[in-house]
């Protein structure tokens, strides 16, 4: 495979739209990308459309106003990894050599769902029982506490540092700063997780233009390489389960390490996903940001923050930026580009070369993931 | 991009099976190609799965029972094109030297959705207005008997052929022979097309193992080679539009045949996309087998038959076979597959070397298609 490089990335503010079509957002993000890159709808030669609900042909629609028609369109759904999926699958296509320039978009709009989280699979007993997202990673957070000395603080503080670098991001859902006791004061959701633990429902949409590295500098002078592309499904192992290491996400950082030619301590900047308080901790972990049970001390050093050694979710993350879950993958991709072109404004983390995007869910069997997902790019 | 080939296929019988899991029926599909392929689960890099109503992550749930765990695995939607979407980006991973063998499989259950047509598009005015797919297929078929003197008995006689070639195959939904004067006289569903003009609602499933050329050989003698791998989308154009020419088909067919490097004249065997009788017809003529206009004088010299000068649809088709949406492509694949090795049994055409599979349909703005896809396959 060939070298690729995103030259164009775009994403719309976070929030509630019941009101706008999918389609449009979508759409908005596309244009976005394509001007970001400084593209015109002729140059793209296909689409990678990722979505969990947002129905048949997302990217038919989403493309056929703009008047990008009759190019190969296809459609992506892998949960939470959606998103990262239609990406991974334009990093394919165009490593290929089958097409030079192609668009990857993630779209959803939960709004138009209702509240509540998503049984994904009527076939999941555990599910089915009451183990949805919530219950999970209370369970995980619980487990946690007890085996590293955490305490309830800890998970706060991680939405205390998500809405802090949210304030500093115009497009994240939620923008206005919190504290420990605000966030341990809102309302209990599966004890400990509390309401402002957990990400928002809401809609979105990223977009990004993927291009040989050979005619990316054609286009810019500061094409983004995909050094890492890697997707992995769970093991779906019955029985024991170690409730606190995420063993999907261990898999597959090892994984775009090994792709990447890099360790854990090459990532300069990363966005990972941080469904709830406690899954950002386990992700610390399971990356390699730091050992087995240090990520409370990683957090409470400051290391995860924009000035910190390796600064986690400088966007605000799922938690405050917002998680529409097929716009996920390319909202963390666009967040990611603007930090290593240095146009990340204020929430800018210092001289970042490398950067990740870490996307993971889908429950199967109650812990196991049935997609992760993750991107190591470089300037 | 390398030389990518077809070593196994697999389906199941088509039919109604409410009380199967739809995961169930996928992983049958799976096991059947997998040992048509002689490979193990351990051969197999990454899958990918197709399907419209299946629901979240049914490639997950579809392999997590057979211990095909922990590889990438990526879900896909494009209406009728989902299975043969599946296919074809599966057909990218392996031309692209990332894998060396994956797996792409179609599975449905439309028994869990019950009767009637799926407008796909609520943002589709002309859908939301009553232009369902019988409705659009027969104000074609009253255009085109109006244009070129086609009759009624010409739409019969193309699910008389259908029947015909389903009784030889043991895996079709419908297996009984019929007449023309059955075919009239069953109900009507949007004047001129009756019930048995339609394809019917059913569950099924199918799949195919992808390898790069270079290794297929170390499996099979006979490796079927992917000469040509087209998806597009459609044209979604305002205004007027030619009912009777699936300009969508065209232009893939065009770009298939280029592809491959041949053309209409060198296609020994077709399974085409028949949702419904006159489909069939506008497919003779939009795939080049025959001249505009041409398509009934086609059908009645019996040029289509099995033992005709280019047969189309010797599984029976959409119509007999059946069309569980997201297994259609990867039904198609099995049946030219067969025949392209000469193991079709009593419907086999006499010395196939290239065949053809054809997949088109999910409707935006009424007659455009938002996805065709067409491969050409030779041994």
């Amino acid at each position: 495979m060939r070298e690729v490089g995103i030259i164009g990335v775009g994403m719309i503010k976070m929030g509630k739209f019941p009101d706008r079509m999918l389609s449009s957002m979508g759409r908005e993000a596309v244009l976005l990308a394509m001007k970001d890159a400084g593209v015109q709808r002729e140059d793209i030669e296909a689409a990678y459309s990722g979505t969990l609900h947002g129905g048949s042909l997302l990217g038919q629609r989403i493309f056929k106003d703009l008047g990008m028609t009759g190019m190969p369109i296809n459609n992506m759904e892998n949960a939470c990894s959606s998103g990262s999926s239609a990406l991974r699958e334009g990093w394919i296509g165009v490593g290929s050599g089958l097409y030079d320039m192609v668009i990857a978009v993630g779209s959803e709009k939960l709004s138009a769902l209702g509240g509540g989280t998503l049984p994904l699979e009527r076939e999941d007993l555990e599910v089915s029982q009451g183990m949805v997202m919530p219950a999970l990673y209370a369970m995980r957070a619980r487990r946690y506490m007890s085996d590293f000395n955490g305490t309830k603080e800890h998970l706060a503080k991680v939405v205390v540092k998500s809405r802090k670098n949210a304030a500093m991001n115009p497009l994240a859902q939620f923008t206005q700063p919190t504290t420990v006791e605000e966030v341990l004061n809102s309302r209990m959701i599966a004890d400990p997780i509390t309401l402002f633990q957990c990400c928002p429902t809401g809609d979105g949409a990223g977009a990004a233009v993927l291009c040989s590295m050979e005619k990316a500098r054609k286009y810019t002078r500061h094409p983004i390489l995909v050094k890492a592309s890697v997707l992995v499904s769970g093991k779906f192992e019955p029985g024991f389960r170690d409730m606190t290491t995420p063993e999907i996400t261990v898999r597959a950082s090892k994984l775009a390490y090994e792709m990447a030619g890099l360790g854990s301590k090459d990532i300069d900047v990363a966005e990972v996903h941080d469904a709830f308080s406690i899954a950002e901790l386990l992700y610390y972990e399971a990356l390699g940001f730091c050992g087995r049970g240090e990520a409370t001390q990683l957090l409470d050093e400051g290391a995860t923050n924009i000035d910190g050694r390796i600064p986690v979710n400088p966007s605000g993350g799922l938690i405050s930026k917002g998680h529409p879950v097929g716009a996920t993958g390319l909202a963390q991709l666009a967040e990611i580009i603007w930090q290593l072109r240095g146009q990340a404004g204020p929430r800018q983390v210092k001289n970042a070369k490398v950067g990740m995007t870490h996307c993971t869910g889908g429950g199967i069997y109650g812990l196991d993931h049935g997609a992760c997902s993750i991107h190591i790019l470089s300037r």
